[in-house]
């Protein structure tokens, strides 16, 4: 934990997992549920978490069923925005003021992170997530296949990135799931956090684990 | 020519092409002029044409170069809204009041023929062709790559399917370019069109080749 803290408190880069970190749900199963198809879709999210297919595979298995238009997600970002996390707007707002970059890094949709972004003051040239397509009636046309966080492992490949295109020395990710934790190293150091959502295997994992972004905040703001 | 007229009184099926043939110009090209790539696209279409690069390929790289937005498009279509070739609104009905099935089959794109089919009372479900794809944000996302108007040989394919799914027994295909020469067989006749532009081996080559889609109708009208 203390080897943790030292390096946030050296820090030049956060990555923010998004669903169950940055903002209270996962941002797939809700609009799944918007769609009507929360269950069916529920069902796949559990058995992809058991290893039993590729993340590309389960996010086109569960988006074929959900079948999002551009109306569909268009109206459920109006009428179901998404809630922020108690405590992240302060801890993004520390970081900023104290000259960290910070990033986004989500295997959900940019779509529906963008309005979280806005409110977090993030620049959308440090969201990595991916994106859905539509044709022009605005039926749903797959998603980008090319983004690294449509693939399994494809959150330590942005990690990896960062510190090369940034020289990044001391690049931390944060956040509740598997693929976060994992996405360290390359990341110098992974904080979980289980705030929404307490994943057994991260908690046993992680160095460092919090249930609340003040506990970041407080390193942070110590010296 | 008499083979094809007595195969185009019995006909239960035809095949249009669209650009250059129902509609007096190519969708693709006049599109790229409206993005302000018009010449850099041209010679890219002249070079697909010579066949140094598969059909895939020259609309890939010619897209690549428009990255036509859904507004684009959309102010595309508003703008400068296709223009038909005199005659094919006649035929067409013609078509339609003797009880034949028409079909638009096309290498260009579906949200540039949906207003002409609407014109010309064509069910859009009797439309193949290319789909472009848009992200969330309106920018260019690609095309659908499993439709077979998007491959060379694409127009053979799409007449063998209507007639292995309808059974119909005498399909005609028209239109202007080599393509549209090749799809017969499978076609049971080809009819070539040089209303709009000639193409010296489409003229050679099709045993009935036209230049008014009057020609059309006398026959279909004669008995």
């Amino acid at each position: 934990m203390e080897e943790v803290q030292l390096i946030l408190r050296n820090c030049d880069a956060i990555c923010f997992d998004v669903d169950s970190t940055v903002i209270r749900d996962e941002g797939i199963d809700e609009l799944a549920k918007f769609a009507g198809k929360g269950s069916e879709v529920a069902s796949i999210t559990a058995n992809a978490m058991g290893g039993s297919m590729t993340y590309q595979d389960a996010l086109s298995v569960r988006l074929n069923i959900i079948k999002p238009s551009l109306t569909m997600v268009r109206d459920f970002i109006r009428t179901c925005p998404p809630t922020l996390t108690p405590g992240i707007k302060k801890l993004v707002d520390v970081l900023h003021t104290t000259g960290r970059s910070t990033y986004l890094v989500s295997g959900g949709f940019l779509s529906l992170i963008t309005p979280v972004a806005k409110q977090l003051h993030i620049p959308l040239e440090n969201v990595y997530a991916n994106r859905l397509k539509f044709y022009f009636n605005g039926d749903y046309a797959g998603f980008d296949e090319n983004q690294p966080t449509s693939r399994t492992g494809g959150k330590a490949v942005v990690a990896q990135h960062l510190k090369d295109t940034y020289g990044y020395k001391n690049l931390i990710f944060i956040g509740d799931g598997v693929t976060d934790l994992e996405s360290s190293p390359p990341a110098d150091a992974f904080i979980g956090y289980g705030g929404n959502v307490i994943r057994p295997a991260v908690q046993t994992k992680a160095k460092w684990f919090v249930t609340d972004f003040n506990e970041i905040c407080d390193v942070l703001l110590a010296n």
